[in-house]
């Protein structure tokens, strides 16, 4: 017995957060396979987003924002890309710059003491007004994340009673010359 | 036997379009099992989006966009409702007047015949250009998903090369007096 404590440092590798499109069969059963991949293996789900995005040849596009080490983040991409479903998997975090949007929808209460300053930061954050009433106002605001999670948190405290928010939809932008 | 051919109507309920707003908590495999519920029955999912609301709740809300019989739909409803992790559901389409929105990122040619009749057709539809290269313009174009069909339509014919949709958000509208 020994009461020297040991200050092992700790190994732990930062996780990082990456984007990736996943091209997929849209067949019955596809969406449900793919979560299921990450839910059975405990890796993290930030954003998911799915729509048809080929019609003739039945093809779905699914943008996932995960995170994790590296090594699980390659992982991934690798159980990915040997489903049979999956024809091709992205990763546009590290194959360039990307751009990412999502839309949220937030309802406001009207016709209170907020309702002005409400206003204006929508007006600041370019959202807009799609439903109006005595009681309430339906804003829609589309941006990056981090914009919409601050939209969020000023508007919470002025009397937002609801939202409805899309998750992330990206896409690799032009190569710049 | 008889050469009699018994000209029975087909009782067959049209399916409809609902949308549904699910309060769950945000717990791993929640999802997993949502979608689940949906495949493993043979019921359609046109869209899913899903983020979480409350933060300090662990909440999140899934929006479901599904179609059936009002028999499917009446199951479907009652199914999630006995799930252990869903707060809430929210029948929109039959709740009243509802907003429903979506995002799309759309990559078309650049400097080709066609692209000034695309930046017109962008302009038309409020998309706004959101990465510009020699190669290649991205257009955000947020709305209803009949308006972004129509967009992806008539954008496809003019170089498009790419596309990632979100799926709807939907709230309910306010309560006009």
């Amino acid at each position: 017995m020994s009461d020297i404590v040991y200050d092992i440092p700790e190994v732990k590798e930062t996780a990082v957060r990456h984007t990736l499109a996943v091209l997929v069969d849209n067949e019955f059963g596809v969406l449900a396979r793919v979560i299921g991949l990450f839910s059975g293996r405990g890796y993290n789900i930030e954003s998911l987003t799915v729509a048809e995005v080929e019609h003739d040849q039945k093809l779905s596009r699914i943008t996932i924002v995960t995170s994790g080490s590296e090594m699980v983040i390659e992982q991934i991409k690798r159980l990915l890309e040997r489903m049979v479903p999956v024809h091709k998997v992205n990763d546009l975090t590290t194959e360039g710059v990307h751009i990412e949007r999502e839309v949220t929808l937030v309802k406001i209460r009207n016709n209170t003491p907020n309702t002005e300053e409400a206003l204006r930061i929508a007006d600041v954050f370019r959202a807009r007004a799609v439903d109006t009433s005595q009681d309430s106002f339906v804003f829609e605001v589309t941006d990056t994340s981090d914009k919409i999670d601050a939209f969020i948190d000023l508007m919470r405290p002025l009397g937002m009673t609801e939202m409805a928010r899309s998750g992330v939809v990206a896409i690799a932008a032009g190569k710049k010359k």
